[in-house]
């Protein structure tokens, strides 16, 4: 897989300074790339690591370009650019269409001739694979599933029934969609279960990160809408709504009936409290515990600051009395006044 | 699965005001429910979802029966009798009994003809599974191992030696039960593993949600008791013990050797340190960390609120100053005294 | 498997009080052990549990020797040696080597004749498995995969392409190693996936708990050096580096490109913000979030106390304030002074 530096240059509409003939096959960071290899340099930082760089190319701002010592692509956004040059010089693995002998298919599911079912994979009734799909070893897709065109689940992915799933979808091990929602009703004592009766769509684009689940609606379904982005661990509860391309970080917790809007960023281990709406362009940091509907963009925060461990013990006791402390200075403040 | 309206108001002990023959077979939101189905109004919010309703009928209270435009099932819980007819109406889909040819199960282990053993399962020796019970695809049962009358586990399931299921017990995918406890021993700088040699008993009508953890004990087993409901993601450390009836809400978690009380609630993404124990009817908001045991009844509480970002800057400094800020307020207490 | 205490004796370098004859097989707590059992103590706490015991011999202190009514085995680190005690008594159980004919096995791959394959597991091409490795029941380890001798895989562990994993190491169930990390950039409003071209490095001594996600780099490895010691339900992002004999409680969140020293304890449910390092010896308790980086070994805390949720009420209304209140107080000081 090799390209040509003026091949590439046209690819991310960038401007060559140097020779459009050279080939290059892959990318890595300026102080490891061979010339044969395209690097990039967005960070001020690694200024020493440009100028010794012995890459092939280096995907560089306007300002920057005196500093190179190599060919380089020169452009408005260096680093989106960057990442379309390794996207095209690290293709997905091809995989050969067909079913492995030691899956199980259920004859009546439907799979494409062009997509490709791993080893130990257990296919059930009334699914529906189509052209392009690439079905991981060892996954479970239960009865009445829909993996939409050229979706990737990887190893062990488990899907309940019913689920459905967009195009162009990856799915990481590990991940279940569609397992029951936490629905449980109190009746004298005891925890009656409120059956799951909905279940999870999955638009397009959308990239589920390892260990994550997905619940099931309880009546209406759970929906992950197109070009969302999760990383490995988040839970996310019955009848969440995600709305486009909105990404949510590590072990983050959505509690069940959250709606999320469009284009937010979801901080890492950040949980988000049941039936809370958050509108679109809303950035959490990590950490946060939100108790509160959001319902106006920008950034929030809710974490606490870690510090060495004596001055927090201090500061822990004071703020269990800091309504107290609130209070001595309202009273102080009056007497001044007096 | 049809009924009528008379047998699901004899059911749910509820007065019928309608037509006691019209037959339904589903449950719906009022708003989308067809004249076969039924649904349920409990939030005032929902009086205009009510009075338009297309529901066969609806289950409410007394005070609500004047706005109900159709056939009413008046009784005094309306959610727990709605939920009650929800699983009616909905029953656990039936498994024919069998063990899936693709499977492989140890000869010395013993299952009950009346249960279904899922395609790609893996049973070891000696282990016991009983009447009616279904092991989905994929799952992994250890040697030694019982499961009891009724229970489910859904695909992907992971048990580990001598774990003992109760009855009646769901456990969903990508759940690992007796895994080894974090138990280390630094010794010279190097850490010594501590051999786990418990293991794990789960009651009856137990839930365990997807991709929990429960970890087996290291000398004495860890115990989760009758009708304890665990959600997605929590991690259960060796010997902790959960008492009957209490719930655990998704990516809790429970560290080792923790006691946790009888019908006690434990919110989302709350953790509780080590060795503490909690006694009976606490219910712990979610997101808290606790580090103190709680010998008291009650609701309890220790997330921190999630604000706009940069008042949270501000205040976040000051919080690493709380304690001079308290001794300030005092210092000038003693002033305006004197 | 049964030792006489003189033997043991000899291999926790302890003095023995009694009959070194004596033959024990097993180890239990003070209150349930057997005559052939060994049991310690080191708490004061359980002091009526020593004088009752009816184990077969004690490990204890110095001190402790007048209170103990059995054999006594007496040293230094008590609960060190019993660890190493229980370990001799409780061996790995043994596996008989050979592939389970369950298994898929890529013809290209190398597989030691000492090592054990489950069933149902697949081994994809160019893998290479060395000598006494385990790997349990229904794993996936990928093409290019590396397995160093006496390491032990559960079942139901996910390897994705190139992992390399080093000697002695213990991989729980359900763990997923080497998915992508959650590499973004955002490209005019949607998202563009950065290739995860890097893989992760696993050394010696290793033990990673259940359902833990580790990501593979993005252009480097994620490297878990020797002998670190991860719980369960660990996430563990892209290009993380983490130092020899590092110890990680349960439901930790290491975001990507964090450098976490040798010899630090992370505590549970903690989370560490992307890119930060943590130098060697650094304790940080649980449920603490980490947003700066730690330069100086020690202790750091950063969690909020659980308070009864009146309380806390209160208090976090007057946080949301607190540097209103802050400048109260500075203003009556200024006038104080005046």
């Amino acid at each position: 897989m090799e390209y040509s530096l003026g091949e590439i240059a046209r690819l991310i509409n960038a401007e060559l300074i140097g020779n459009a003939d050279d080939l290059v096959n892959g990318v890595a960071s300026l102080s490891t790339a061979t010339n044969q290899q395209v690097s990039f340099f967005v960070n001020s930082k690694f200024q020493s690591h440009l100028k010794n760089t012995g890459a092939g190319a280096v995907i560089l701002s306007y300002d920057d370009v005196d500093m190179c010592p190599v060919h380089s692509l020169v452009c408005k956004e260096p680093y989106v650019a960057y990442v379309k040059v390794a996207n095209l010089l690290n293709p997905l693995p091809e995989y050969k269409p067909g079913i492995h002998p030691s899956a199980v298919v259920d004859g009546s599911s439907s799979i494409a001739e062009s997509a490709c079912i791993g080893a130990n994979t257990y296919i059930g009734p009334d699914v529906e694979i189509k052209d392009n799909v690439f079905v991981g070893h060892g996954c479970i897709i239960d009865s009445g599933c829909l993996i939409d065109d050229n979706s990737r689940l990887m190893a062990n992915v488990n899907l309940y029934h019913k689920v459905k799933i967009g195009k162009r979808v990856v799915i990481h091990s590990g991940v279940v969609i569609g397992s029951d929602g936490f629905g449980l009703v109190n009746d004298e004592g005891r925890w009656l279960k409120i059956p799951q009766l909905g279940t999870v769509q999955i638009g397009n684009d959308v990239e589920i990160g390892a260990n994550t689940a997905v619940d099931r609606g309880a009546l209406d379904d759970t929906r992950i809408e197109d070009g969302v982005k999760i990383d490995n661990l988040v839970q996310i509860g019955h009848n969440v709504i995600i709305g486009e391309n909105t990404a949510i970080a590590g072990s983050a917790v959505i509690a069940g009936s959250v709606v999320i809007g469009k284009r937010c960023m979801i901080g890492g281990a950040s949980a988000i409290a049941g039936h809370l709406k958050i509108v679109d362009d809303v950035i959490i940091t990590g950490l946060s515990g939100v108790t509160n509907s959001i319902n106006k963009p920008g950034k929030y925060s809710g974490s606490m600051t870690t510090t060495e461990n004596m001055t927090w013990r201090k500061n822990m006791v004071r703020l269990r009395h800091l309504d107290e402390l609130a209070r001595k200075i309202n009273a102080l403040e009056d007497k001044n006044k007096a």
